[in-house]
């Protein structure tokens, strides 16, 4: 049985989704959840759903936690008895199997790779992104977030381990990997791509060259990679889409009677829609290149975000990932 | 009466959709138009549509055309006989007020910078994007393609050319203007934004901070400055989204009888939500900071984007933007 830390206090609204999606993740997938927080805070929750019943589910206390306006690195460094610190120390000493945090991002990642340490091979880990397409098939975009600034290597390094994630977690036989730029043709790009370019040829053999803005969407490739600033800009400008176009759509369907009726009568396809834009339905962001498993939530994710995030990180950890991806950066660079 | 030149082998489907937007432009709005290119083919087009009538068109011969194969640079240097070309020495020359292009973006920019030069002050003209917003009030995104590698000052630069743009040519009162970085602390970005800021500080009165992707759509600001690489995939980012949501929308409303009937219920809903996100209904994008108009639109616009391209050209050169935006640098940068 596969076992996964929830950092009950990260989210916006802990430890609700947290402790609601840990009983939900428990009761579908049969994994075994470890929630942890301070201990009378969590059984509290936990009492509003009856109690944790005969669900593999056990409390692991932690009398701090982190907030999304504490200082990313300061908190790493200093707030060791944090639900978050105590989720990652329950995956290096082996007592999960990895953990999921819906709490600052950044604090996260700093910790986890201070806790787990990195993949030998690997300069900076990544945070990856998974995004709907419109051929059904998601496509792992990195780095979102973690890495500004990057120097041509780490866009190599991200493309092989957002293909490991593709290939041996999301199940695509062979995944393409495409550089994000703006235009198709090679000599089209900044400072960054053309010389990361080379280096991409070289070191993965799926490389199909480079992708545009628009191909976040259209399935042309499975595996993304970008520096972190533009990866995270792209992330944010889709969030802001959607919800921009769920407003207009919502708005211009009150305007008449007319149209509420037709809405009534479409509504099971608007729920299919929103279902496959929410990114909810996806399991959030996986740190790849630690020696371990994190991911990385949204801090306003609800329970069925949450359940869905456990559910990654036993995949993940089931599909042995890290000494895969160090095993392909030693066949690659040598390390 | 302003006088507009249309490259009418610019799009994809020339000269289709850029004679038929010409005809709408001068019919709806009342302005000159000088249709460019060759003489046979543009006569043969306007005879489709029974010809100019009464309308102020005037076809401007050039035999010559650039396309989207073509190497921008060796185009602009090369082609002077190209209906590019021959629009922009229209505007150097006086014989039209502002020039249209559907056509090679690259290539635009390269022969306008070349024909019509730089307004004092400029290290580097600027394509700015128009996007809608969830407030209504559209935001002007720069640079979303013009220039990749940007040093800090140049971003500067097109916050005071957005700016302009903003309160001169879309009337906003006092447009706000943020810069695009991944948190809206100060702190968080890359080293362009980071030195970008104190920078923006001093030189841009209405300067609100950081701003993220999502602020693209939010209405938070007016004016977003960026690098030419990371606008340039926010704005296809953008629209790879709003074509995958439209084909989701759409298979979703065909799956069931009860859907169809409500989709046809709510049909005119569907034409208000896909003309407020077409950017057909927004008038391309403008290069800032050339001497003259140029308004550069996709190459798959059709002649209601023609149409409205002409009348934002028209907008532009009425608003005496160049002067003024030569004025705010020389106040600001003491050129």
């Amino acid at each position: 049985m596969v076992t996964i830390a929830v950092d009950a206090m990260g989210g916006d609204k802990a430890p609700g989704p947290e402790v609601e999606g840990a009983l939900r993740a428990a009761r579908e997938f049969g994994h075994r959840v470890l929630l942890v927080g301070p201990k009378s805070e969590v059984e509290h929750e936990l009492a509003k759903h009856g109690g944790k019943k005969s669900l593999p589910i056990e409390i692991v206390h932690a009398s701090d936690r982190i907030t999304m306006e504490d200082h990313a690195a300061k908190a790493a460094r200093t707030k060791r008895e944090s639900s978050m610190h105590v989720c990652a120390r329950a995956v290096a000493s082996g007592q999960a199997d990895g953990f999921v945090s819906a709490g600052n991002t950044g604090a996260c990642m700093a910790i986890a790779k201070m806790v787990l340490g990195k993949v030998p091979g690997v300069d900076r880990p990544a945070l990856s992104g998974v995004f709907p397409t419109h051929k059904g098939t998601p496509v792992v975009v990195l780095d979102v977030g973690a890495n500004v600034d990057c120097e041509p290597q780490m866009l190599a390094q991200f493309a092989l381990m957002g293909e490991a994630y593709s290939r041996l977690v999301l199940k695509v036989a062979r995944p393409r990997v495409g550089l994000l730029s703006i235009g198709e043709e090679e000599h089209k790009g900044n400072a960054l791509t053309r010389d990361a370019t080379p280096l991409l040829k070289s070191m993965v053999a799926s490389f199909i060259g480079n992708v545009e803005g628009r191909d976040l969407y259209s399935g042309h490739a499975d595996v993304i990679v970008c520096d972190g600033f533009v990866g995270n800009v792209a992330l944010k400008v889709s969030e802001g889409l959607v919800d921009m176009i769920r407003g207009m759509l919502k708005e211009s369907l009150q305007a008449t009677i007319t149209r509420k009726v037709g809405y009534l009568l479409a509504r099971s396809a608007f729920t299919d829609f929103k279902k496959r834009v929410d990114y909810s339905e996806y399991g959030g962001a996986p740190l790849l290149g630690v020696k371990g498993v994190c991911i990385i939530r949204h801090g306003r994710s609800d329970a069925n975000a949450m359940k869905n995030a456990v559910r990654v990180a036993a995949d993940f950890a089931s599909s042995n990932m890290n000494s895969r991806i160090e095993e392909e950066l030693r066949d690659v660079v040598k390390v």
